[in-house]
């Protein structure tokens, strides 16, 4: 596999800024992310205060991103990205069934909203997990809940359906998805994620379903997970002003490094973290 | 004089950003700056990494920022700020003819570049000025020198000559003003002001030129000279990742805080800055 020099995690602004100014400096990239786009883009009603577009929706926001990336040549790797290892000199990239390889890399995944749901980080890989593409051949025959933050959790749980045996699907989104039958949906508010050593269950605010395996699904995977070993301040990726983090060659970007949460900010960090991150290579590039 | 909740200086990206946000925020604002926007934007030949514009030339992007101020019903307050000074509760901003009060201000008033010249910093205020409007009266009767860098310099010469013996006028810019026969075209390259407690004259790559007085027009002002006392790093205004600086109730971004010297990251942090400046004054109202 080829390696590229910036892989780019993430479709809001930050992450198709930072592709974009790659781009124009005429970097190989890989950007990750969904083809639609962040879903927090799309579900903006009514943007006031990017500069240049007095009032515009996220939904022409996102067309208008698009254009520019098409114009550009810039695609998007339709794959969730589950971890990124620092191997020394560069980095691989796990997504569901492939490895990619980046000379550096921009996080540009948004924010985990909320806290984490009682039981879900102790039984993280004991039946709790966040990828249905990777986990779902372990509960062949066995009965599984997503809880679903967005379209794409939708399609894993249609996905999950044909291999195991029960889905039960609980939507924390608004626009609640339609299933045929094979997929359950319990439209109540997840409490806990019970078990011992291993899921058993969840509780949620109307009773208790029996499950082997719990899919999270939402929008941002949660950066200490995404990097294991990144540093953290108040559970944002620790950035100075350059979006640098604490791994050589990591770049953080919008969101995920802090408040404020604005497209414009965000837009405008992903413009720094690529060009310090075209910076770092040609420092490698020397030696 | 009515004190505003935020005076923003500076009309390019960042400081164009700083004021919508701050408007949707319902803040009492003013923006100082140039009404045909930061010089630095209008001659851009062509901007490819604006996200949402896929390629975009500076007047273009001038014009639709000028769309949305007026949208919002954003004025521009074309006068030019020189020294703003924190009177403990507030902020007093010095303008030509008048003084402005602010409980918060946003510098984006872009880099100076290049070094001062010779002899410029010791002959500051004996002879070299930065403010035609401000000093043009000391000079009646005598013989000036303007080092000239854009549009508003050439028309600041002409205010000159109307009321100076004779000027100068050294075109630091590319398309060389046209004036009428009060002015003297020298194109020739400064290189140092000289004098022992006043301006004597100005030394160029081709001769001497005895004057009484040198008028520096620059594109912006020294952040230091702007506001006394304020703390720089690297002749930028050092700012954290909120765009605070260490003058409580005072923001920078832009170009101003340091590189990369980019509109969309410029136009990022005016946005921050307006969100900060807006946090600022709520724990101030509370006490």
């Amino acid at each position: 596999m080829e390696r590229v020099d910036i892989a780019i995690i993430g479709t809001g602004p930050a992450g198709v800024s930072a592709a974009i100014t790659a781009k124009v400096r005429n970097k190989k990239i890989l950007l990750f992310g969904s083809k639609n786009l962040s879903d927090k883009i799309v579900k903006a009603h009514e943007i006031l205060n990017y500069p240049g577009f007095p009032s515009i929706s996220g939904t022409e926001l996102a067309d208008r991103y698009n254009r520019h990336l098409k114009e550009m040549d810039i695609d998007i790797l339709n794959k969730k990205v589950t971890a990124v290892y620092s191997m020394g000199d560069y980095f691989a990239l796990q997504t569901d069934n492939e490895m990619y390889e980046a000379s550096s890399v921009i996080l540009a995944t948004g924010v985990v909203s909320g806290k984490p749901f009682p039981g879900e980080e102790e039984l993280l890989g004991s039946g709790v997990s966040y990828c249905a593409t990777c986990d779902a051949m372990f509960y062949r025959g066995k009965d599984v809940a997503v809880i679903g933050y967005n379209s794409e959790a939708a399609a894993e749980a249609k996905y999950l359906s044909e291999i195991v045996d029960k889905v039960y699907y609980i939507p924390m989104q608004k626009d609640i998805p339609e299933f045929d039958e094979k997929i359950e949906i319990i439209n109540e508010r997840p409490l806990e994620i019970t078990g011992e050593s291993k899921v058993e269950g969840i509780k949620t605010n109307e009773g208790f379903h029996k499950v082997d395996g719990v899919f999270i699904l939402r929008d941002a995977v949660s950066p200490a997970q995404l990097v294991p070993g990144l540093e953290l301040v108040d559970n944002h990726v620790k950035a100075d002003m350059q979006m640098a983090t604490d791994m050589e060659g990591l770049f953080a970007c919008g969101d995920i490094v802090g408040r404020p949460y604005q497209y414009i900010k965000a837009a405008g960090q992903g413009n720094i973290a690529a060009l310090s991150a075209v910076t770092y290579l040609a420092k490698k590039a020397k030696g």
